[in-house]
């Protein structure tokens, strides 16, 4: 017999929608491997929500969502409430967030459903930076008190379990320093300047190809990447750095001829964000700088991401993820509910 | 007040003395971090054991190994009786097992302490290939049956978590594929090929730097690579393969020429152990391969491991280490036990 699992999911947007279809796709999969049945119960977007006991279709959902739609609109089972009304009424174990980041205080919805599943007692997964680089400390202690897993592996690095590595396969070290490349778009403009682009030919070319935000500010001035360090600080160094803790470059500044020249002589340029043991704390930077060749991350290409630790009793470790689409990004949020289930 | 676990360690050769060494060096910060403390009741080398109840002190075992004796001779405590009799006679949670690899069918003393640990309900901590190749399914049946932990994460590639990261992070996915650099003397060989030594006087140095064993087959013929290969197939990939399984071609073969041609180009070549799906199971093999440039083992040095997983929803994912000396390797002991006892 099948273990069940009831999961509300918040946010259908590009990991949201990801993560209905792979939920459809692996479902034979976990329950003959883990005996395990993992069944959405609630889904939510901006626009309404869907909610079924008896469990909702994750592939109607992700159809829904790829065809412009609203899980309002879902047969039998739709409303226009809201995601936190969706959380406060849902029966589920396990409270899937994936709204988009948003680093302001409010942090709307995010840090408020989460809040709410919490209380409720249900365990949360998130690749949403947003909630946790703003209340870490509160929400990590939420969970501890509420005897529930807080689980946000996936919003470090993209699909790489950055978070797993440091804070259990590292337990016992010293870290020493933490060079960690966390941010995709960064990384592909400075590869388009070192194929020859120039700043407006780059930044054109990635907007054209969805890969840049409206708001370009995000990821070129580094806030994506100073977010995630506080994160992999507070969770893995143990070291209780906030987002003004960071001294912030962003790549803005770049001569695209030093990027040009890094990779003549076969390194690279990235926006490195970086935690470095001084004086019984961490001083937390993130900047453009090169990575020589032979260093673990000079093999990062565009759609690379990775993260290198040194420490005393385990050497330099080092993990890269390669991703092509947002998939493995999604699929932490299964990675964490496993974690959740199956522990080791 | 700080949970004590007692650790019974048997051999005490590169690993076991390093072993005792982070024991010692280790202590305060575990009671601080973890509330953890480990306490070493008995230790056994190849000419004896000493066994005290209240605690040997692991840097005076340290310091007996480093100078060539044996703990036969710890004062008050010691005493010529073997590995065996002592994990039967000790009262102690944890048997941290570290004897010198032997893919004999016996396996001795390895297996059988292991063997008689599981059955006193003992946890067991070893980055000893041999018993977990040669017995991996008896081991882990014995271990489950028993309520105790196996745990090996040292086998593999050194104080790199290739098999937490595989069996753990990429619950969920198909692993398409694995790649992996588990062996450091072949990688020490070939890169002296690639400064441009013969086969002849890269042996003499490698030997005469204690890197080679008297035997150098081990290494060289690809025996350890496809040890860890099966290790890796059984705990990573549930497939349940054995030593006949792996085709096997190890180093001797390689041409210099090739081997420099390589480097020219940017790549290198390097002994991979890789593990291909293929109707419904994974072919195994281990011979010399060219990593191109740009690929994660790319940068790969003298005291370079890797692993590389391809993956159906986590994408690419790689991890390297960079071991200076045996310490890693001894730490994974310590891993493996904080693992045991502080769960995720």
């Amino acid at each position: 017999m099948a273990h069940e699992v009831r999961l509300v999911l918040v946010g259908l947007g590009n990991l949201g929608r990801r993560f209905c279809r792979i939920l459809a796709d692996k479902a034979g999969f976990l329950e003959e491997r883990y005996r395990l049945r993992l069944v959405l119960v609630g889904a939510a977007d901006s626009r309404g929500t869907a909610h079924s006991p008896g469990g909702l279709d994750p592939a109607l959902i992700a159809r829904i969502k790829e065809e412009g739609g609203s899980v309002r609109d879902y047969p039998g089972a739709g409303s226009p409430g809201t995601a936190l009304e969706l959380v406060k009424a849902c029966e589920a174990e396990v409270l899937c967030e994936a709204t988009p980041v948003n680093l302001d205080a409010g942090a709307k919805p995010g840090l408020s459903v989460i809040r709410e599943a919490l209380s409720r007692g249900m365990h949360v997964v998130t690749p949403n930076k947003g909630p946790i680089v703003l209340a870490y400390r509160e929400l990590s202690e939420l969970a501890r008190k509420q005897g529930v897993e807080l689980r946000f592996d996936g919003t470090v690095a993209g699909g790489l379990p950055a978070l797993y590595l440091g804070a259990r396969d590292l337990r016992g070290a010293e870290i020493k320093m933490v060079e960690a490349v966390p941010n995709l778009v960064t990384g592909y403009i400075l590869d388009l300047l070192a194929e020859g682009l120039n700043w407006e030919e780059a930044l054109t070319r990635a907007r054209k190809e969805g890969a840049l935000e409206a708001d370009p500010s995000f990821d070129l001035d580094g806030w994506d990447a100073a977010a995630k360090l506080v994160i992999l600080a507070n969770h893995v160094l143990g070291y209780p750095a906030r987002l003004e803790d960071v001294e912030r470059e962003g790549i803005r500044g770049v001569d695209p001829e030093e990027v040009r020249r890094a990779r003549e002589r076969g390194g690279l340029v990235r926006l490195v964000a970086r935690a470095e043991r001084r004086d019984g704390g961490y001083r937390l930077t993130v900047r453009p700088e090169e990575i020589p060749p032979g260093h673990p991350l000079s093999v990062l290409g565009r759609k690379g991401m990775g993260v290198v630790y040194y420490t005393d009793i385990y050497g330099t470790i080092s993990a890269t993820i390669r991703e092509e689409d947002p998939v493995p990004s999604a699929a932490t949020m299964l990675r964490d509910i496993l974690d959740i289930y199956l522990g080791r």
